[in-house]
Order: structure tokens, then sequence, then C-alpha cells
């Protein structure tokens, strides 16, 4: 007994059937996944560095022009530093952005070092919400605040602006006097200030790979 | 009396040689300034990420396919975790690539929850080597080690690999067991186990903007 006699004239409808429900997910599939464009609205300016340069490429800008950053691209910053990973996915970081020029000319006083922040009309302060730390007191807060900022530093650098890493974290002396100055409860704790520009200095690539510095297998 | 009449022979000789002078420098400027292509020899792969596209698209990747991950891209990897920034310049972190199946297997039973270690053939530890900071006990090497390998996240995402932290530090039980497995010095403390490979799994992008942490001027 032939189950499906070439002559039984459903045989290919329930091909048919079957072919056009594999096919109709793939077709009407609408979902954004990883490798396709950013979601949101963010997007990606024309002559953005690819990962790689920007990483190797990458410096310390202190120095900026006059030339105002756009809101669009303080925007780009935050959403690029809220993409960063976080230990147990618990997004401790939280972000301010300073462009006052009151609150500025005060910041820049907090590190009498950091000439940079007296000469940036924006900067974002990158701070750690301990009450979001699902282990408190480990050091979480600090990863994931760095990871935060380093998304920031080489999405800057990809865009033509500049930025540095000011430290106020580990400082005893100067994360209670950014706490006042941002009104930040006490348990959050400025971890760093990264004045953004668009770069007023010209800085050569260096070229840091250190062969002593990577180990294969054991050390 | 004219200084430089116009019938005098070396004015324009004069005006040649400065404007010469002035011209040199530029024509045979052949540094390497920030904006270029990368210095050594590392190559960008085509088809690389845009920097900002692959910080907003990255995700953890925890499945890796067998396909071998050529030895130039862990080179190019360990370039971009050395590019990041450091305290004081310090380059303190250190990197030790594992892909001798023996030790992969011994690493994988650290965290038992990491099985994502069992299926990658390569994995990069980052560690913070505390002889090489200049204020040590402060929380520097974690700062560190955070960013260069917050590097190597996006660059292997930007190449098309798949990766994930994996945390070691602050484990007090996790570290010292991969110190003794990868035979490292007492003052090497391993921040985390990244392991690499061609992706196994397809994650859909996560928009993680939350304007709720983003704060301007004053909290």
């Amino acid at each position: 007994m032939k189950i499906f006699p070439r002559s039984y004239p459903s045989f290919n409808l329930i091909a048919l059937v079957l072919i056009a429900l594999m096919v109709a997910p793939l077709i009407t599939d609408t979902r954004i996944w990883a490798q396709d464009q950013p979601a949101g609205n963010i997007k990606v300016p024309k002559g953005t560095l690819d990962a790689v340069t920007a990483i190797l490429t990458r410096r310390s800008i202190r120095d900026y022009t006059s030339r105002p950053v756009p809101e669009e691209m303080i925007k780009l910053l935050l959403t690029a530093g809220m993409a960063a990973p976080s230990a147990f996915n618990e997004r401790s970081t939280e972000f301010v952005v300073v462009n006052d020029p009151k609150i500025l000319r005060e910041i820049s006083q907090v590190n009498p070092a950091s000439l940079q922040l007296k000469k940036a009309s924006v900067v974002i302060v990158v701070c750690g919400n301990q009450n979001k730390e699902k282990n408190k007191g480990q050091g979480y807060w600090q990863l994931n605040g760095a990871v935060a900022a380093e998304n920031i530093l080489i999405a800057a650098h990809a865009v033509g602006l500049g930025a540095v890493w000011t430290a106020i974290y580990p400082y005893p002396d100067r994360i209670p006097k950014v706490q006042k100055l941002l009104n930040l409860p006490a348990e959050v704790i400025p971890l760093n200030i990264i004045p953004i520009g668009y770069p007023g200095e010209r800085k050569m690539q260096e070229n840091r790979f250190d062969p002593s510095r990577a180990h294969y297998n054991r050390w």
C-alpha cells in the first residue's frame, strides 16, 4: 500500500503547507540580531572608525576646541556606556552629564592637576550606585563603571571626539567633593570624570603591544 | 631706503628657501597620528564592525563552534587589551592565553557554573600584576584589567568572534585555584577568564539605554 501515491492530490498540498510553515518565520523575522545595526535611535555617524582601529589608535586627549559637542553625541556616548556588561547584569553604573559652566568650574578645582577639565564644555561623571549592587563591598561597581567608561572613551574617539579618564576614585579627598557638588546620594560613588570635546591637540599613535605581557598556557 | 627692492636678486631666493623650510616637514612627515590606521602589524579584518555598532550590539556569547580561532586573531585581541589606558600609564595588566586542552579542562572546573569554558578552544586570562602598580592596594589593577578586558570583548565581537567575561576576582576561592593552575606568581591576580570562539549561539540585540541612569548637572 502506498501512503503517498503520486496521484494523490493532497500530497502536494501538504508539502506546500509544510514548506510555507517552515519559511514563514524566516521572512517575517523582524527581530534585531546582535550583528545588525544598533537598536534604538542611535545613528552611527559617517566616518566612524572601525572598532579595532578605534581601540588601537585611541589616545588620552586633554585639550579641546571651543566647537560645541552636539547633544546627540552625548546621547550616543551615554548609550555606549550603558551597553557595557556588568556583574550579574546589575547595571550599577550611573552617568552625570555636566555642562553648566558654574559646576564645570567648581568641578575642575577638585583635582588641581586636571587642567583638561577647564577646557571642556561638557563632561560625563561615571558613578557606581552601590544600592544597585547585588553583592556589596566586593568591588563590583568599580569594575562595572570601568568598562562603561572604556566604552565611552572608545566611542568618543571613534566619532572624532577627544576624551580622557580623570580619576576621582580611589582618592578619598576627591570623592566627597564631587558628591557634594553634584548632590550625589552617599551610596553613589563617582569613579571618574570624562571631559568630552573636539580634539584641540594631535597626538601620535602608540603601539603598546608588549610581548612580555603575553603568556602562553603557563606563566 | 628699500630693504628688499624688487630688483634685488636674492629676495626671491630667500623667500623660496623659507617656504621650502616650512613645507619640508609637512611632506616628509612619516609619523603615524592617532586617527590613522593602527600602528604595528595589526591588519583590520574585512567586515570589522564600526566601533559604535560593535559597542551597542555586543552580547555575552557562551557557546562556540569548533572552528579554530586563528593565531593572528588572538594577537589582535591581545593588542587591543594592551592598548587600554591604565592608571599612571603603569600597564599592570598581563594576559595568559590558554589553548592547552588539559589546562582548559582543569580551568573550566574552577567555576562549575562556567560551562562556556568547556566549549572554547582558547581563553584569555586577564590578570593584574601588583608589582607593576605605582600605588598598591588601592584598586588600580582591577580598573586597569577591566578596561583591557572590555577592549578584548569589543574587538572580539567586532571581528565576528564571541566572548564573555567569566569572573575570577573577587572570588576568594577561585583566585588561588587559577593562580596554581597557571603557575602565576602571588602578586599576579587573575581578574577574569575570557573564552574566545566563533559564536555557536545567536543572540538578539538589547537596547540597554535607560534614561533613569542619565542625570544632568545635578542628581
